[in-house]
């Protein structure tokens, strides 16, 4: 674009203007630069730096430039290569040699670090927004549920009765981890980098605290080449988001799993489910297939940045543009995700009658039968071993431990008694009776404490 | 979309259709989708599965929302989910009941996939055009400065001089095997997967042998399963292109050092090049440094496809929607970044004065004294010490080896002669004459070669 | 170590020493170094630049330090650096001079590039060998199973009925491309490096095509600057295996479906089964398990060179050394991947009462009533819609397909007849009777097609 | 192994033993493993579930396993799986029948997850000491170079100059944030899972907050199906260590381009530098390029165990043993490579008057003649295009800005004077005295903050 070609004698070439430009994506950051810049004007004018009328008009200007935009009225040319000489440039057509001093004790870097840093700031409080959102989604799913029991499982195979309601808390408890690693990647985000101009700072008495503060920071960075190089809290958002997917994809996979025939512990409502182009009968998960699959792309963005990043000498080098359509990318799938994923268990449908099938099929209780044991005095290796073979001669009979008598279960151990028929899938919850176990009792009070937990603020 | 909701009694939720679409970026499929369309209606009434008439019909309709498509008249809403249903919808809107019949013997699983490997076909035909083109930039160039002198290096210090032509066939050889294993993956991609159907086949008498041959396949999947749920050629292409730009992304850094002020080998193009918004005197290899940084996003859409094929059960599953925007981007990436490419290299002004300059400073020649001891009967290894002394003597004197006198030299073996001063630049490059080495008639031949290579064709 | 210490006055740091060496991982590269040098010593003899004797005397000292190393007699330690410089040293100590000559004409970077070369041309005759024992042991599973009918799956919903053996073919097309990617990559590494010297081409008159026949390659590579510098088909195989790990991650993904208590199709053998230290009744499938996790560190190996190979300028850079450990464990996981899956799936019995059962439940034949009314006349997408309506109705009474009476299919569509109940599981197998389709006579020819494919060569 | 094949009539498959066993990696974790058993069993004594004299016998006999251990007489062997049945068979075979007690309450679920924890609370204190002493060696270079000057680059190209120990503070802010995510991640690390059992809790009246202060932890687990499946922490470790090693390698490729001959700003100890086997006059980067290869490895294990989480089902499943060798090989990793480079800066000698020198070249006081301009009273962007015609201008005449005289800036702009000529690198620097700003007054505050920050604790 013309007024940064000074040096050159020919234009770049068309095929280079496309291929650099970032205006096709960083247009979404108008928003940002715009209060940026106004923040700036605003600094100028208090120094002394510029006069307060030519504050005012570049003001002004620019507050008419964000509702061109916002009305869709704003051409946004790829000669222009970003969205700051975008506005830069509009604001020179629409007030003059004013708007050319706009870009006094500035450089695109520190502008666009800037731009990040605030985008970056909303996006983390939408995040912990939607994540709660989600919390409570499931959290009502589970105080609607609360008595449900099913199958607990390690390897997917059935391993000990859990609740529903149990299950759906360990989610609770994954996403106020997601809630904090967002909350401490916020501290890095905030931090105020105008005034670090191309990389060594500004030859001008700028005041970055007014800045900081009109612009809504706590602190100001503390090196301008680093402050100018540093994507951090890009990567961290996306590190973070990445695990967030992650958490997502495990209940995604459950969802898939419980609304199979074979499992058949759940129905999706319809308004959360596709059908087939072929097949008349299907009602697919799709939602939770996608999401499932969505993860892939926010490990792609990390991956993608963290190469980008890789061996950069400093300051500022062009390879950090990369920086912006996967970070876009990642926040608008992890919101989108948690939003429908939201909407979907809301209106999710338990089969408890299955569950508690489920539940008190195989040889679920066999732990318990061990832990039996080590009550009457058994060592625990012993009694496990005692269990085993228990169960291999009752698998053998195609008979339950229900159906076994006690002189059957007297031929393994003489330490079991009558009472060894009370042990029962509400038995074996009653007694996980310890914070964070399954028992009723510690169920109730860690629902209560979430939706304390949710309360607050 | 109503006509695929048949068994349910509600839409889907407004935000589940906005999650679920993927036409705001599989419309750019429309081309594939509608010329597989065609294929499919002819073969079914060649197969009397529909009447001549009908499928006139069909293709008519098709050929008309083609180019409703391409004069930008056809409108893309969100609620058509997906390519295939824009256009079969749109197919029923104008000519009736005869577009219904078009989804006989076909389901958007198989679809999706033949519309994927059509449009990896051209872009494989595309990247090998566009590889060929770089090949041909560089070739030029080495052309061009035959008789250029240059350090080679190992870990960026120089390391035996070579002819610049020698090193950009370095790079001739890598492009050459991108060019390979595209063509390798063009296999796996030339398989005409229509008749499978949602995943068991059709139940239909369907002539695949002539859907092959409509659409340029030289054969058909042989399981429907399988063919359905194959996304390999996505992956090998995706992992054939991550390694390509790894090879430019090893150019580009080389032109970034390059066109610093501290080496000082080459200079840009001004076309090529941009300024700063900030600092006046600057010329910067952009391009360069974006393709550096582009790597990024390719090894991401690679890593983001294996994540997401990761452990899904067959056959298809909606996961595997998440197979387009990788490919999309990274073809554009790759496609966009051997066309600049080509440009700048074709563009590239080297300094030669400077180059050889480089070639002559520090010890650049002690191999080649080791080599000369080696002639005159020492072992290599002992060679290697007596070298490794005399630089570090040499070093302590601030001398160059020409600037020693052979009784320095003797100092350190009596093996050297007269003729030590005849080792130079020149003739450590004539010594390397063999295949693959750097001596001028070897690189002459290969450069011979590579012209060859490129007119085949 | 001392002799690559020559210029330097002060031997490395400890901690640089440990940092730097490779000899704790690339040892394992003997047999290939040890092979390598005998062919140089071999051609440098025969080109007349050491003596038969000295050649001799050097074979014979690295035929004794292979033995040395094979009966654990060797002692690699840490400041020998790296395999070659261990082996040079150890032939230097034996058999004196001689020993310094063998690095006549040839550096570590050639060196290297050739035992990676050897290492990976077995890595994949090994991998080609495995995955056709896997392919053996799918297609003994499909053989022994003939008749077992199943519930085909998309987005894990029983879609249409397939055969099992139709099921477990798509795999064996999977490992049929994963064959000819390994045997793609070959080509690749199928070169000859020894000549390229450090970098520019040896100095010497070496017969590069001898050294290329002696060690059983057919081609020489072209260019010196890239044969140092190219890890290409490192990357390649990881790739490939990459994708080969993808597909075991999805047959891992239904052996742990399959057999948890709510599919209950398969039963794993106790030998490849494993418990849990609390729950005595547990039977895991922890080798599938483990195998679908290990598709992480595959995935992550790729990553890493991917990463370590960006913007490196050429030729040698330190950072190649990163190649080995994940090419190493790369080529371990996925053989013993193979492996273990083989014996793992010729040992699985399958259910096939339970699977049958399970393929006639729900309206899996819905496809098929749909085509039935396109048979009788009636456009797809409205039969579609008419079976569509038929499932919500069945459905609401809680009806299968077979208890509905001819009157009430009448209701949705007159076109319905008598016929209609003749739509049953085994008709819609044997209507899919098309090349790559689920009917019977199909798969037989595919099982026999399969066999012979395994039996070539 | 046997008492864990209790229900089981045949062993393991060979085969299977060694691809299911983790004992050849997580042997490491011995320490933590007793530590926990030891706390476990005090707990279990505490509560009468087992006698005291069990506990002690039990404690002795883990304390007398952990020497054997350290004095290398422990025998790992592989049928033992993991290194907790490792431990408690030989504490059975040291002890007898109360080495049988200690595994009541406790499954190998919550005790990996235990070991995991343990680990990785000492890893992250680990690091940031190692952090904290790279820190203190960048200051200490900065401190003894204070007056150093050297051009500042964007792209690779002199920007406007800076000091040295500006640059060096800018990697002291990159590893500050370092230390910042990694204490973020440890209060995700200190949370206590004993209790959790397998999945469900445990049914014995344990006493956590006992456990958790023994063991040094301040929280306990809330949720023990999350406590068991839960690997966020090491997916954090590694997401931290990955932005971790992305600036140690931007500092490696600035150490591999400042020791290049081009630049020649720095001389790297020779205890940190390495030879070449060929060229005797090599004196490489090794440790810097071996860092930014490693890199990869790093972003290489976050993507492994991101994948291998993907999806996984609750609660534990064997996949997630995968979690090991990918964060001990980044912990050894990041902490060598802090180490090492520790060494190196310590030892690098700084060539002040080649920086310096390069500091006055080219029009690297271009903007500072910009804003000469501004101060004058022209508009920036005005400014910035009068000083572009004048870089031009200039360079056509090859001459510096110095060399121009006053009627040649006055051709430009009339707004230039006399005190044009003040315009110096010095006077660049001091202008930019603001926070953050490169100015040595700056400076010199920002080093003594730093040391302030390295002395506390």
């Amino acid at each position: 674009m013309s007024n940064i070609r000074g040096r050159f004698s020919k234009p770049v070439d068309k095929i280079v203007a496309t291929y650099t430009a970032s205006i096709p994506f960083d247009w979404r950051l108008y928003k940002q630069d715009i209060a940026g810049s106004i923040a700036h004007a605003r600094m100028l004018a208090r120094q002394g730096i510029i006069a307060d009328k030519e504050a005012e008009t570049i003001i002004g200007g620019l507050a008419s430039i964000r509702e061109e935009i916002e009305q869709g009225k704003f051409e946004f040319k790829a000669e222009l290569e970003d969205i700051h000489m975008a506005v830069e440039s509009r604001l020179i057509e629409k007030v003059g040699e004013a708007g050319g001093k706009l870009h006094t004790a500035r450089s695109r870097n520190d502008q666009i670090a800037l731009d990040m840093r605030l985008f970056a700031r909303e996006a983390i409080s939408s995040t912990i927004a939607a994540l709660k959102e989600l919390q409570r989604a499931l959290i009502g799913l589970a105080e609607d549920n609360k008595d449900t029991v099913m199958p607990g499982y390690t390897h997917l195979q059935a391993a000990q009765p859990v609740l529903l309601a149990h299950h759906l808390l360990a989610y609770f408890e994954m996403l106020q981890r997601d809630i904090a690693r967002f909350s401490d990647c916020l501290k890095r985000v905030d931090v105020m980098p105008l005034g670090s101009g191309a990389l060594a700072g500004v030859a001008y008495e700028v005041d970055r605290e007014f800045l900081a503060r009109e612009l809504g920071f706590s602190q100001v960075s503390q090196n301008s080449l680093d402050a100018v190089s540093d994507r951090d809290f890009v990567l961290e958002y996306e590190a973070a988001a990445s695990i967030g997917m992650m958490h997502l994809s495990r209940l995604a996979e459950e969802i898939v799993l419980w609304s199979s025939a074979e499992f058949n512990f759940i129905e999706i409502d319809e308004a959360y489910a596709t059908g087939s182009s072929i097949m008349p009968q299907k009602k697919n998960p799709d939602v939770a297939e996608l999401a499932r699959g969505k993860t892939g792309r926010v490990y792609g963005s990390l991956m993608a940045l963290l190469t980008t990043m890789k061996a950069l000498p400093l300051a500022y080098n062009r390879d950090m543009q990369e920086d912006k359509q996967g970070l876009f990318d990642t926040v608008d799938t992890l919101l989108s995700t948690l939003e429908v994923f939201a909407g979907m268990i809301k209106t999710l449908r338990v089969k408890a009658e299955n569950t508690a099938n489920a539940a008190g099929q195989g040889y679920i209780l066999a732990t318990d039968l061990a832990d039996y044991l080590v009550r009457k005095g058994e060592a625990f290796r012993t009694a496990y071993d005692i269990v085993a073979r228990l169960v291999s001669y009752a698998e053998a009979r195609g008979k339950t431990f229900a159906q076994l008598s006690l002189n059957e279960f007297k031929e393994f151990s003489s330490l079991f008694g009558e009472d060894v028929h009370s042990v029962t899938v509400e038995s074996s919850l009653a007694a996980r009776n310890i914070t964070g176990g399954t028992a009723p009792e510690q169920v109730r009070r860690a629902l209560a404490d979430a939706r304390k937990i949710l309360e607050q603020k």
